[in-house]
């Protein structure tokens, strides 16, 4: 099995940890290793580093080298720029395929929370055991905890494997983000998981999908595939690339595929979304307030703080996200979490150029 | 004319910034200058560098003389630790009388804020004049511009002499700081002024006024006294400091004494006495936010952001203090600016010693 890490995000959600050079998947935040450090780590038992592969851009090579030196230099797949999911798993896809036509790959963002580690690497195996039999698209959902209304649900419905004790469901419906009203009535229904963003495949289906789904796409693929390893390569990449749409593999293939199942898991799982999410995640104490490094909080309640370099005190406030970097500091109210991209906007608006 | 600038205070409500070794009157708040350097500036062009005299406490020396470095040795007037306001002024007074035993004296705090500088020089001017004819206790008082609590309130009466212009007042009584209401009755009655902790008199007048309403302490200063030049000195200094209560001039002797008058003056002075009067007191937008530094607000109201090396960002906040120093970060809500005292006492409770 490979596995391909998309390591391409750009997201601005995290300022002022968060730069353009540096985003997300590339922060320490709960863990003296990185996201990206922890995606990689919990991958290693199941897949050798030599099936290992990246999609980012050409900004962020250096700081993958520099997190996971034992990358392998022709595991590294850069994109011109950020086109979604989809061209990022198609190209992937077209060289794991070149390695070995039959290759399973699991594909996963760099950025994702799991804390449920031995039950992530029992799906990955079990995946791939269903795979060598079947020529199915998995993904991975996560039993829902929570209606929460910041992910895409999965409906599922009867099962048609099992392994290893591990059922494997056909996929019913995808749903986009819902409303907390609909969130609730799917919990209820019990039949929805969260779309964790992880998927298991052979190579080859991908690309017979992408064919059948996207195909202007898989044009722009088999072009790119003809120049692999030619002085032309780079050039053919740019050119498929400035032409195709922006898409998500989610929409573009699996909610028209008729061979989608899933695998339901309890894996501890966030895409850590915004510093809000930080906060639900991070140990609290029994005022609910959440620090990270070295802080002090009187009357104080349901704050984040997140320190670095710098001593933090808070006094006397509530619901903020206060955080500290190596050149700024940001002071957020939680509910406007989701803003803070906003912010960098405005910064980039204003030119502040180291800022972002 | 000599000055004393009381520069002992060892306030904490300037916490980060506010150290131990580095109270307020050592911070840069309003300007480049810090508030003691200010303070000496404005004397200047009143008063010689050789006659202006600094009372303050050993740890506080250092900085002193790196901050006004034209500070003559002989004019630092070294306490043991503050006891309050009158055995300082009682120590300078017998230096100063040495001096010139008719010595005309202003003792005022280093750490407060005059934005009116004429008219400071001109009290000055008008006060030595005075003095010159009269043994007169001379305050400066500050017409009110609202009913501020946090202040001390001096009531007058008829003028007793005009100078330039600029009339004299007897002095009725001496109020505490007042409740909303009876602060609102005092802006109301007209005869009401704040009492700035500015006084200007004889240095032998103040000496008698100590004799009579503080005799215990006028012992211990003739005793020190005795041992001036001498190598036994500092010894009785430290004996006579420790055997003294610690009381304010104006409690001490301003409000029993019956030579007390009053200067009226419209200095724009505030003593700004915690990070809330600073918001106060700086330029703010339209949403009230006042920011001192490299900052940036969106969404917020009412805030005060003072960066040193860091950017500071808000967002979808208000009523907050933001503040930075070299190693530490408060973000405090603006009625809680009073208890960043406490917070301190938290911090040396902890033993955080660094950060106190």
């Amino acid at each position: 099995m490979f596995a391909v890490i998309m390591a391409g995000g750009v997201g601005t959600r995290f300022w002022p940890h968060s730069r353009e050079k540096k985003p997300k998947q590339f922060l320490r935040i709960f863990d003296q290793r990185t996201l990206i450090q922890q995606t990689y780590d919990r991958l290693l038992p199941v897949i050798p580093n030599e099936r290992i592969y990246f999609v980012l851009n050409t900004n962020q090579k250096a700081e993958l080298l520099r997190q996971i030196p034992q990358a392998e230099e022709e595991n590294i797949i850069i994109e011109p720029f950020g086109k979604n999911t989809a061209p990022c798993i198609g190209l992937a896809a077209l060289h794991i395929q070149r390695q070995d036509p039959e290759a399973i790959m699991v594909v996963l963002p760099a950025d994702h929370l799991i804390r449920n580690i031995a039950t992530f690497q029992k799906v990955l195996r079990v995946g791939e055991k269903f795979l060598q039999q079947q020529d199915y698209l998995v993904t991975i959902g996560v039993t829902p905890d929570r209606p929460a209304t910041g992910y895409g649900y999965i409906q599922f419905s009867e099962p048609i494997a099992e392994i290893d004790g591990i059922p494997i469901y056909r996929v019913k419906t995808f749903a986009e983000k819902p409303t907390l009203d609909t969130a609730q009535r799917f919990l209820r229904s019990g039949d929805f998981v969260w779309n964790s963003g992880m998927f298991i495949w052979k190579a080859k289906i991908i690309l017979e999908e992408i064919e059948e789904f996207l195909p202007e796409f898989y044009d722009g693929l088999m072009e790119i595939e003809n120049h692999i390893g030619q002085p032309t390569y780079w050039e053919v990449v740019e050119t498929v690339y400035r032409q195709i749409r922006s898409i998500s593999i989610d929409y573009g293939v699996m909610e028209k595929s008729r061979r989608v199942c899933v695998i339901k898991s309890d894996l501890g799982w966030s895409d850590v979304g915004s510093w809000d999410e930080v906060h639900k995640l991070v140990d609290k104490d029994k005022n609910g307030n959440g620090i990270v490094g070295e802080a002090l909080v009187k009357d104080s309640r349901e704050c984040l703080i997140f320190s670095t370099d710098k001593f933090i005190a808070a006094l006397g406030v509530e619901n903020l996200i206060i955080t500290e970097s190596e050149d700024a500091i940001l002071v957020c109210h939680k509910d406007q979490a989701q803003n803070v991209r906003e912010l960098v906007e405005l910064l980039k608006r204003k030119k502040l150029k180291n800022l972002i």
